[in-house]
């Protein structure tokens, strides 16, 4: 029998999950909804019966050897979904813990981001770098480094929090409580605050004028950039320069051989990638200028989330 | 016979050694002087002369196993010096090279922060830590930073310059070319400047107006800070801020068991880990609240480089 995983995404609206082999081939991939479900147990055991589903069309032939779950604020070391503000389940959620009763293999949880880093490594981008970064840019900064070969969990579980480092002292009010962290200015949430900023300051016309808050989205910015509109254009250039600059400093602590960005904001192209670089150029201290690429991700986003969790289980079985 | 390396420390004035068991026993210490040396070849034969005259003291008890050298700009997978701004040797030196025609034994070097790591981690408090961090505070502000049992080099051997992210935007003029750098308000030297900046804002009478730029050292400010005087206190308050706050940065990466503070602003005690802390806490994500340990080193200041060094060899040798 052909061994394969199970990698799951879990998603503040849908959980994604696929079964895959070692070698990174999807065999069958599938979803539930996440955010329907109030109840943790309620939605394990939908979870559970999806997976079984998908492994019964395979009608025998694959031997599910691990699952690995990627998930907001999943803790790696503990197995424990930790205080997640986007989930429904409020709290500590021993999530490893409860799903082994739905299966006695291995099961292994982190957060989505380490999981984005893990699927670059077996599967994408950084299969030949053994010192490198993913940075994710959706709602929030995500950020998943490996060192050595090996992801950068700290003494507890939770490092790789490059979102929440500071770039403005006192500067905008971020979901942690804390003012001025990096995802309050580089996210897909974060340049909508830039283009509403510059909205304020600015009398340039703007097709972002029509737009409203609530419904303004990365790519709505993206597309008026894509028409040389200057609110647009100036919110990426700003975005790439606060991103490039706190690049810089994370080069000088961990000096990777590339920094991947992906996710809603990456998918922007040139307007984030071309200021992010200049502005970690600029800011580079002599040893590392001209040495660190800034890299679109490897992997499609479809199934990146599922192969960075299967990556995750694999890295785990064969040590 | 007893296995033994030798542990040096080249510095910019001494350049220290000792012969040291796997336990961090020092048999045997000496120095000989690095700035009198314009020439390297002159410096390694005095160097290794001083080496085995101290092995020839030990009665041929002792086998050389190796050779760690912890040294300014030292690139561990090079085994180079590169462009030390504060030795007589300019451009690239091929240290473990040059050294290897005197001693055909393993011989390995690093910079002289990530050899205090090493310290710490094989004989000092570390001692039982996977991950954590030193921070040297010297002329300059060095890190060695630990990740999962090992020093991070990153891809080029130059990780770990905490001393070089930009903490103020356009701030002071660093050695290193470019403006704001930690090391520049953190360091022996940022706090000397600090003060001089704090006694041209502040009309305070203070102990520190009566020496120039050039004679004040972090151990007067620490002196006039036990005596209460308010620009020494208030120096070492503003230089705590700034370090607590980049801590509070370095944590959210890397999320260490304890960050060391080690060298000469360090041995000013209270005055420095404790605004340190303070600001440190108040910037922390709430998940790294109240865990992250900031401690002195676990060694005294006399043999820890060379220890570190030693350790630095050893660890190459145990695997």
């Amino acid at each position: 029998m052909k061994k394969v995983v199970a990698g799951i995404d879990i998603g503040g609206t849908f959980t994604k999950f696929g079964i895959v082999d070692q070698d990174g081939k999807v065999y069958a991939e599938s979803s539930i909804s996440t955010a329907k479900h109030q109840d943790i147990d309620t939605y394990l055991d939908q979870l559970a019966r999806a997976i079984r589903k998908l492994l019964k069309e395979e009608e025998g032939r694959m031997e599910l050897a691990g699952i690995g779950i990627g998930a907001p604020n999943g803790n790696y070391y503990r197995g424990i979904i930790e205080y997640a503000p986007n989930l429904n389940w409020k709290g500590m959620i021993p999530l490893v813990e409860l799903f082994k009763s739905y299966f006695d293999i291995p099961i292994v949880l982190t957060n989505d981001a380490n999981a984005a880093a893990l699927g670059e490594m077996m599967y994408g981008g950084a299969r030949n770098m053994t010192d490198f970064i993913v940075i994710t840019l959706g709602t929030g900064l995500g950020s998943g480094i490996v060192v050595n070969g090996r992801v950068v969990y700290g003494h507890d579980g939770f490092a790789g929090e490059m979102g929440h480092i500071t770039v403005i002292e006192n500067g905008r009010q971020c979901g942690c409580g804390r003012k001025g962290c990096l995802e309050t200015y580089v996210s897909a949430t974060g340049i909508v605050r830039t283009v509403f900023e510059l909205l304020a300051l600015r009398n340039d016309e703007s097709l972002l004028r029509k737009i409203s808050f609530d419904k303004l989205s990365a790519r709505d910015i993206s597309a008026a950039a894509n028409k040389a509109d200057r609110i647009a254009m100036k919110a990426f250039e700003m975005t790439g320069r606060i991103l490039g600059r706190s690049l810089a400093d994370v080069v000088a602590l961990f000096s990777p051989e590339a920094i991947f960005l992906f996710g809603g904001l990456a998918n922007a192209g040139d307007h984030i990638f071309k200021p992010a670089k200049t502005y970690m150029e600029k800011h580079l201290l002599n040893i590392f200028r001209d040495k660190v690429k800034i890299l679109p991700s490897g992997l499609t986003e479809t199934n990146a989330a599922v192969l960075g969790s299967a990556g995750l289980i694999w890295k785990e079985i064969l040590g």
